[in-house]
């Protein structure tokens, strides 16, 4: 349970399971950094060194620098090394969610975590197992399979019933995707829109990390994320992306960006007191 | 139906309904390529200028590239370049498999339909209509969507029997999303290692066009798959990646891919006149 214990060792000495979403569009970036060669990276410095104090992991997402092409690439890349260099504890998600065959899975594993170096990668399960063990070959890494998303058409497919198992649709993902790895390397996506049904999917893995994004600008709760579904070890990274990264457009904008990420921090950590977990 | 037609007018004048796919190793690509400057760049456009007359489409899949990082996608540029600059009447797939909410989707849509010139991206369809909508925003441009994959564990989740409508997930999945764009802008994957199920598939969807993997090295026959799902307008694109781009090593290696194209689409035509669409 290595990786599992270093990400509660992080939570706990940071009194913080705050992951800040890098959804970095160069069109919500303050004008003033426009005038820097590579804005999106400056962005993302800026921000990382406002809020790592407040936050234990960052999650990139790859769309938004993929719009900018070999260019979006790049910054990518310098941010991941940027925050590797200087804030080495610090967990790093490629939100990603990719899913492909086995032999295309390979390489998408090469670009996230060895063409760079980040710690976890979001698949989409829709292809099942052959999508997943490619990642799983690499033992310090994690994968993070969506099961119920934050988004308003989730509902789409998610709730199907499954007519053998009485299932839905994103609880027989995570039945069924549990046994692909183990709590050391397989974490699930429950967006926080969704709090009622964590309580559904904590009795199913009482124990697995979930990565809850929606906090924030999609409307969801912190309050009753963790009423519903922190464990003795904590076992959440809750995501903030837009009230954090877009706080502010001043030429001080991360200091804006610092006050939201320590006001989440600080709920955080009163719920981590009251969980029993510091 | 300008889209469509436009399809099925470059199927009857090439007498082909090939797609090459462009899974570009460098660990697989012959030696004496390595020794340019883009080596993957540089066998692309040997794979496309030797096969052009007799595929279709040509599908890169961005796993190979991103395997790569930032060189990687610098190669996919210019392959997706030199395709448009040179084969001007090509149908181009961006392989992509992406999914997410809508603000991330409208980010790989400018990558994939503004940065890059593609005419249609892969979806997988678990986050439901919102990471298909940004993307048939594009008047001219293709979404293809996930429907029944050509790999083993596929059957993990897309087998589901849904309960209420006593639908198959795949079935569910191809009769919700073809709600969501017409036979002009969607398409739908069904892996030809499953060509019994193209029956119940063309029962649902009579006339969309289907993207075809799985033929060749996975095990899939043209034929089967032709009798069981072609239509009037033909309505099928077989893809081939590894029979075609990896038939020899040498360096006259294209021309054995040329051979492999050849031999595909002489079948095809074949095809074609039986099924009276020439």
């Amino acid at each position: 349970m290595k990786n599992f214990n270093r990400l509660v060792e992080l939570i706990k000495s940071k009194k913080s399971f705050l992951c800040v979403g890098l959804d970095t569009d160069i069109n919500k970036i303050p004008h003033h950094l426009h005038k820097f060669e590579d804005p999106i990276f400056e962005f993302n410095k800026h921000i990382v060194d406002a809020t790592s104090k407040y936050a234990v992991a960052y999650k990139p997402n790859l769309a938004f620098y993929e719009a900018k092409g070999v260019a979006g690439w790049n910054s990518l890349k310098k941010t991941v090394e940027y925050i590797r260099n200087n804030y080495p504890g610090i967990f790093l998600i490629a939100d990603a969610k990719r899913g492909d065959i086995g032999n295309t899975c390979e390489m998408y594993a090469k670009a996230f975590f060895e063409y760079m170096n980040f710690d976890a990668v979001t698949i989409t399960p829709y292809m099942g197992v052959d999508s997943v063990k490619p990642f799983l070959e690499y033992p310090d890494k994690w994968v993070i399979i969506l099961a119920l998303t934050s988004n308003q058409s989730a509902n789409d497919f998610q709730m199907l019933i499954d007519k053998n198992s009485g299932l839905r649709l994103f609880e027989k993902v995570i039945q069924t995707a549990m046994n692909w790895g183990t709590i050391d390397n397989l974490m699930f996506v429950v967006g926080a829109t969704k709090a009622t049904m964590l309580q559904d999917i904590r009795k199913i893995i009482p124990q697995h990390f979930l990565l809850v994004p929606g906090v924030g600008a999609q409307g969801g709760s912190l309050e009753e994320v963790a009423q519903n579904a922190i464990t003795s070890d904590c076992g959440l990274l809750v995501n903030n992306s837009r009230q954090i990264i877009y706080a502010n457009s001043g030429t001080d904008f991360q200091q804006f960006s610092a006050l939201e990420a320590q006001k989440i921090q600080m709920q955080m950590e009163d719920l981590l007191v009251k969980n029993k977990i510091l």
